[in-house]
């Protein structure tokens, strides 16, 4: 592999400040499991029902590991007045476990060295991935490319030279193993290193069309899902899913998407989570492009080949890297919230809770938001969301919005 | 004539505050002739060597009358060492308006309630006009549309879609009648009022193959031209003819161009000139689009149909315009430059134009900055340029910039 034999090249070699550090995640305020047991509390948490990734780390953070976050759980539910709550059994987590080490997978923690620090920035990073290859790639600098299914050849051209030309920069090519787009900015990308994130478990093969790039890849690139070894993938993983693809990379780039595409979702949620969106032209009377003239007219930027790519991302790799933002990353970035006034006694908790439900509506608002609105000690705030969540009376939405649940 | 029929039916016809008053004009500081005689007095004074649009004005300023700026031109000449200077000939400007009016051409002159207030707003307004045809187009709100000459079918059809639409929106469209984008305008907006800026005398048909084109536009449109009747354009009138096209308009669509095509150039002027630059995307793979890809880049308004023109320029009509502005349009406007020190007294007038000679070089510095950097009163500053210009030491660029003459 050219990868192997040239493990320095790397994108923007010479100016590469790399991130990806033990230090760079001392801010998640806690540490990978240390053993097998600790890796086993941690799959028994994220796969206790109501546990997102988003409560996982609350949980994680607010009491020290996973194992003591599980003792609390039926506490915490009961609070939250789930009267039948029960965590995932110790037996799941052990088959999960037990079924990914018979793949020869790699579950890889969050917070562990090798996890993409890119990744740990996002609102909610999956607390375990499930790896298979080259683990090592995801520390790399990664551009992620999503696009139409039913590509036309134009569109795959184009992809082909931007993976292309992004890969023999050192770039790592992340895509979601789909048809069209997806399965020729893998393959272009095979040579340099390419990730592929699934919906389903990382040995389930979705389309089944895809099996040779699927097992192409398990060689010579990086599989990884979220999910357990064997789901098959469902309707709502693939927006999970998309989010991974745009949290490990830099930006994102639409070489072809149609107007009401999964691939404009994909794209606005990855402006959610401050990464650069980057879009192919077309004419106005080409159907296929009129998705990303569209991003492009909210303020994406227009990638004619690889260089426009290495341009618009060279200052993302040059400056300190960004946290997640709320809202449009194509505006203005907003200020920090104020911090809410850490003097002031907080409010009882059942009260935090009335308020918290009483101010929501269907519609997602960011937890910032929400917070700055109702004045709220950020400690107390958390401590009230974890509960709701779980009891199911507010709904976390992917990039952290929060709207009343049923 | 569906514009005669419907003389209200004007673009954004509720919203539309008219700028065209005589009052939109006072800022120029004089009058349009009032006889025959003063118009043969301008014709004489824009015909003279040396003397273009920007060069007049200041002498109609400093002079307050087209025939004293003549008398005073011998001296003025002398002054800036010029020792075999002549003004044109009277017989010049007689031969040139009696020529015009045999034509059944309007002469128009800048300060006219007649002449377009938008025009006039540029830093080289023509001082006179040769018109062919209905006038008062000039005074609606004009769209420039510019592009190439050996256009796709597929560019053709998008501007015959883009000028018939914002013609039914009471968008007069404005552009150059040569071949491909300009004659496919031009054509789609017969009916609802379009205006040909010609290269060469307004009598003039260039090229030849149009000559259907320009006869219908002389019946149901507008013609003008700033050069004498039976003027045979030369390479040099094309860049001055583009700067009327996008002096008259709101701002100017270009639906198809390749790199390095003169419409690319027409899009900078346009945007020096502070007006809005728009252009349509197409796949990078197609080279015909590649100059619209470029100016898209560069900060150019993404257009897909004629909604997309009327959403960039109904701003532009509802607020105040804009003056020109020197550089780059797309960066934000500088404040005005500050008014260099009136109180202390200029230095002499020789050692100004020194000053100037020695602070310019081959690249085009703006006006305004030249005066900043030297930091001289504005008024004497304007006789040195004055002079340096008609002496052909100092060389003013479409848009105003100088730099030194030969």
């Amino acid at each position: 592999m050219a990868r192997d034999d040239a493990p320095q090249q790397d994108m923007f070699a010479s100016e590469l400040r790399t991130h990806h550090t033990a230090d760079a995640h001392d801010f998640l305020g806690f540490a990978p499991p240390a053993s097998e047991d600790e890796a086993l509390d941690w799959l028994q948490l994220i796969r206790s029902p109501r546990i997102g990734p988003t409560t996982f780390l609350k949980l994680l953070r607010k009491h020290r590991s996973a194992r003591r976050a599980l003792d609390a759980l039926p506490d915490s539910a009961w609070e939250a007045g789930l009267r039948d709550y029960r965590p995932a059994e110790r037996q799941v987590a052990e088959r999960e476990y037990r079924a990914g080490q018979k793949l020869g997978a790699h579950l890889l923690a969050l917070s562990s060295v090798r996890y993409s620090a890119q990744l740990s920035q996002i609102n909610d990073p999956p607390p375990l991935l499930w790896c298979l290859g080259d683990v090592g790639l995801m520390t790399r600098e990664c551009i992620g490319i999503a696009g139409a299914r039913n590509a036309s050849s134009l569109g795959m051209r184009l992809t082909r030279a931007l993976a292309k030309g992004l890969g023999s920069e050192g770039a790592v090519i992340v895509s979601g193993v789909a048809r069209g787009i997806d399965r020729t900015a893998h393959e272009a990308a095979l040579e340099t290193g390419t990730i592929g994130v699934l919906a389903g478990g990382v040995d389930v093969i979705y389309p089944r069309e895809n099996t040779d790039i699927y097992e192409k890849m398990r060689e010579d690139g990086l599989l990884i899902s979220e999910q357990p070894p064997g789901m098959q993938p469902q309707a709502r993983h693939f927006p999970r899913r998309n989010r991974l693809i745009s949290g490990l990379s830099l930006g994102i780039v639409i070489p072809e998407a149609a107007t009401k595409s999964g691939s404009l979702i994909t794209a606005r949620d990855a402006s959610d989570q401050g990464r650069e969106v980057m879009a192919v032209p077309g004419h106005p009377f080409d159907a296929r492009a009129a998705g990303c003239n569209q991003l492009l007219r909210e303020g994406a930027t227009l990638i004619r080949n690889a260089d426009d790519v290495l341009d618009a991302l060279r200052p993302l790799v040059d400056a300190p890297q960004p946290g997640p933002v709320e809202g449009d990353a194509m505006a203005p970035r907003r200020a920090n919230p104020t911090a809410s006034n850490p003097d002031s006694r907080p409010p009882p908790p059942d009260q935090i809770r009335a308020r918290i439900l009483a101010h929501l509506g269907a519609a997602p608002l960011p937890e910032d938001q929400l917070i700055r609105d109702l004045v709220l000690p950020a400690a107390a705030a958390t401590s009230a969301l974890v509960e709701l969540e779980m009891a199911g009376r507010v709904i976390r939405h992917p990039g952290g919005a929060l709207s009343l649940g049923g």
